[in-house]
């Protein structure tokens, strides 16, 4: 889906030229335009495989008689050793693509793979793992497809497809009720609104005026528990706040229905990836 | 100086049009036009600060009523708790631009907080800690940027200006000899010529071939310290390849002049920054 | 709030291009730099007013030092003869922005113009008057905000930020049943859920699998009022489908919350507008 | 020729960016990759066709297997009922086209059937039909390909291929006699010289200074005859202000060689179009 | 007039992208950013001045507190030796603006140089010195604008802005008549209608099929005149091919209005200008 | 290679807007878009090759149908008279991308045929020719290739693939061996050090700071051989300013490495070519 998209070609193109610049003088001086070459991608660690079209547009950009053939689907758990894929073509031209594509590949299956950590340590209770908007800058559409890809369900994309009511505008309306009465009137009626609360008696005012999710912002587990209790089942319940891998299993368990973590597209480690080369007699 | 650099607007409009779309909707139906805000940017824990230019010119794109004074400066070390800087503007605009700018932020002082550590660890050996091209796909001028900050010294910046001969090179080449008189006669004079090795034989085939720099990559200890013996005092010495926090210091200790490192840029954790918001009355 | 909008700069670039050129050759012969010139835009029929913020950015696109003063304020119904704004500045840059400025207003103001008959006409009842996405290409920003001038509320902005299930993607799925399972699935819980139908069966249906919002598409007045006697207050309910000036009142009647008037942004009358100018001594 | 034209891909892409943002959540959660489509353009009133070549790159731009075959040729009259064309291919790409390609279609079969009703009725006069720049903002090139296909001829395209000295110009250079002698020292040679005149005197002066076109501005039947009279055989005479299909028969039949009609491109009414999709078993 | 045009800062951009790149290393590592610098620009021969807006504009651009102030006006004679202008600002930004700005103004100033020696060879038989679309591609605007400084008239700036019927159109219709014809009917009314003619044959059809000016191409001087003497008065008459400073004055001498000469643009030699700078104390 | 380009595409594209603007009215209204056309490239006069993949790349944009048959090689003598290519393709199309592809080639192979003139002169001492940054704005890789194609090597792109210190950068720092010192320290170790000088005692100091290359700026020829005996064979040595056809053999002659050139790109007098082209029955 995502190679048709209409910003990837935006992105790859833009992340090329920062690579290429006015062109790439060591394999240009060295390397002739007719030798062909063959490269495999290896996993040097075990991973969730993301962004397999994009590392493909990367090099399609830079030259069309390249081709790729898979041997891992987007999404799937990549053993360590294993190669990801295969490569062929004009050997100038993989070296070109090689380090552009290894850093959209890397930083999305590194995201896959923390998410699919996560998703893995709530499942059985039922809790759905949240992307948020602490993306690297220019790359949300990669970064919320490797959180789908790892399992995970993306939270709004940006400012404009979701109405998240935070302390700031509640101050700003006067009163959490006011708040949800301005965006409930002024809002399309296509998006939820969601408020997110510090307290039960937040959480109960939110409820009461309407609010379709709400969100407990930074609580401790006692906390939750106790607005959980309150909230199940009237309300959609989302958990936020500084959640990571130890912490995700305690607050699923206060049984709120989604969980949100920021960390997994701000701070997931990039993958360990290389590109083996070879020139084709 | 990045704040006139010529790539930045356009990087941070793009994130921009990534998270505002169509509006923010939740903000432009609560908060009227007319209310002023003040915003402290607060450091969650210890840092070396790195995007405050970035930072400034999200809000400054956004409206330029928004007004900024700083508390800290680029590349200071701010203490956890601390006020960085102070925000003053239309609280609706504020709001729009919070999470694009701390995005902005968490990352670009995440690398020199990281890169800092680095720094100090190998600073008595005099060693030099080098980026690589293992960056977020288009924000490597921010990510160098940050490494700066950090202390570190940037590698080159993409394939267009510097020569790095590597394996691949080298095999299409037919020998590192023959690699470095092609790029010798047809590269631009202005750049220096590196080659990767990979043991001792490598190392002195390069420096005859009047390599300026050589790279040894992903070589232990021992092979290291035996290259260097070698190498020393007649070109510049890179050690290169899997070097993080834990191993820089042996690594520095063979007696290379530079030792880079990919981590910095692609898998360093984002600092913890938070804007707390307040109506002006 | 749409004069600081990211997107409005590029869309009046667009335009300018487009009319300028390679440079308003009558003008450059003719009317020398220095002459300074006032005009009056003039309404030559009664309208509501939307669409002053883009006047104003074009012709401070085209020239800086032109000033602008307000008669009326966006969303202020302007009788047949008002002055709606006064320009003072460089004769040359006023005619340059003479045609550009105008052909957003008249658009824009049509619109508004348009929608605020609506809203008139069903205002007792309460029911809310909403747009489409049949825009004009390129300027959906502009019809949208145009008709929230007018009093309409904005439907979704495009496919991004809401979920409407229509028949095809029914017949897809199989169901409406499954059609809104999967939705609910995969789509961010940001989203409501909209559900397009044609009889009472499917309004049925479409209910208790949860959709929040069924849009009845081009039914009778006897078929609607049988089904909005079963959804109301279950459920939001929108009317869909050549609804026009004359029939918005009878749909209005048979008790949905929401009728959507595609007429609005695809074929409303512009606005007779002209700017009166003249050079000053 | 429009299909090959440097600008259609920039407004397309434009104007699919707008709509499909950051991805349509509806079709990509319920309708799979890889199930085919086929879809009829239905034609829901009579109309002259205008825009295909549009309606295909938007398509095409989505997703380059989707086939479209047509039924009828651009400027030809399509009866109500009529299928336009057929178009075939997966199934969610189809419908994440749908609504940008067919607001595409409705604008321009809109103006063409508009623009065709005005040539019918001053066909036996010999008279032509010209539009005028009060297009769309950013969809010039659309707008008067539309009249073209409708049978009118396009006036000048912007204030860079033409030369038409308004009251304002006339003004600024102290008189009619003035201006164009400004406009033939300073204005390209390739550009003729069209005034625009408000009675007989002007008209005489223009014509005497070597207008090669003169433009009657919103005079009445009985003025324009006289002047008509006057100028006949010596420059070409167009007729302008206020034109509509009630009136163009009128003011052709006074014996100017052009009447141009702003109503063909700002106020058309939307061509009735619909997209009757099926997937393909 | 230029200063405003919405071409130029596309221009300006992209060529100092060019130059910049990832930035000025040598600048950015020796001169601080708080130095203040003063620099003059200096002609090293006698020169026609065209380009100071594009010269102030990429300084404005890199740093919007560097001043300018201009000794000589824009199509003024610069005897050799003369300072140009005089910028003042942060040292490290004038360096960084130094060659782009130069690039730009050497071109711009040659061009105006050889057109207006052009110009002074036939001022005195009353000929109109033409360019053509012989231009640096990309750089159209700033060539044509440098034309005009030179006291040359511009032929038509594109494809678009003028009909200009050559051998290839007139073979493709059949003959001169029917390449007028086709013309005249689809043409827009706002331009005239040129033909390129090799023949005294070619000149009677193209007059009498109502061309508004003809062009005589590659014709000798005798052809010239035999050719003339059938025209003059009865259309304009324009000269081209090949002709340059040593033949344009027998060329003009043939009575013809018009001699268009591609070497202005394609050919000129760059004006000798430098920036001598000063850090200021 | 410059065929696969990243920035070639953004070069013709903007090129081609330039001239086709609105539509080639001419061709457009004369030449219907079935017949197809053939055309010779034909060399007027003596040159070098230099631009046919950009001459390609104009029509492949303009029409993917146009083929194009190569008779010579880039960078290969092309005697007058040649044929240097067939193209095949509608007519209509040929001749729209006609002045615009002539205008790239006649500029770069001007440049090459002007590259290998000096090439040819100082070949025999075994010194390199260079070019400079005194390119047309916008056309840099264009012209660098060009240069490249006529046995010259290119000197640094821009900015910022090369520290280059000059006169002011040695100012700004206080000296030659403080500039040399900051480069070195705050610069990337890929970039060798260059620095102007002109005197001999500057020479002397810049190669005991440690510079890699040293220019003479505008020395005569008896300072140039004084200062290359002092350097000859500890550093690079290259010879800059105001240098022609004519000088350049005595130049070289004095022993330096390089001699950089600035009219190779910004005087270069345009190659005499023309399309011969012929509707294809």
């Amino acid at each position: 889906m995502i190679e048709h998209h209409h910003l990837l070609e935006r992105i790859v193109r833009f992340a090329l030229e920062e690579d290429l610049g006015s062109g790439d003088i060591t394999t240009n001086t060295i390397v002739d335009s007719v030798t062909m070459g063959k490269a495999y991608l290896l996993a040097r660690e075990k991973l969730v495989l993301a962004g397999l079209p994009v590392f493909k547009k990367v090099f399609s950009l830079i030259d069309p008689r390249i081709e790729l053939e898979e041997c891992f689907e987007e999404g799937e758990q990549v053993p360590k050793g294993s190669r990801i894929c295969v490569l062929t073509g004009p050997l100038n031209s993989i070296l070109q693509g090689e380090r552009t594509a290894i850093n959209f590949l890397q930083r999305m299956s590194g995201i896959a793979t923390l998410t699919r950590q996560c998703v893995e340590r709530v499942r059985s209770l039922g809790v759905r793992v949240l992307d948020t908007r602490k993306t690297a800058p220019g790359l949300r559409l990669l970064d919320k497809y490797a959180v789908r890809m790892g399992g995970g369900l993306n939270h709004r994309f940006g400012l404009f497809d979701g109405i998240l009511i935070k302390d700031n505008h509640i101050t700003a309306a006067g009163s959490i009720t006011r708040a949800v009465e301005l965006a409930t009137k002024g809002g399309p009626h296509s998006l939820r609104i969601e408020v997110e609360v510090e307290d039960l008696a937040g959480a109960k005012e939110a409820m009461q005026a309407g609010a379709d999710t709400i969100m407990l912002d930074n609580m401790d587990l006692r906390q939750m528990r106790k607005v959980v209790q309150f909230l199940k089942g009237r309300v959609m319940i989302e958990a936020s706040g500084g959640i990571n891998l130890e912490t995700i299993l305690d607050v699923a368990g206060t049984g709120v229905d989604f969980v949100s973590v920021g960390a997994l597209t701000h701070s997931a480690t990039a993958a360990d990836l290389s590109l083996e080369i070879l020139p084709v007699l």
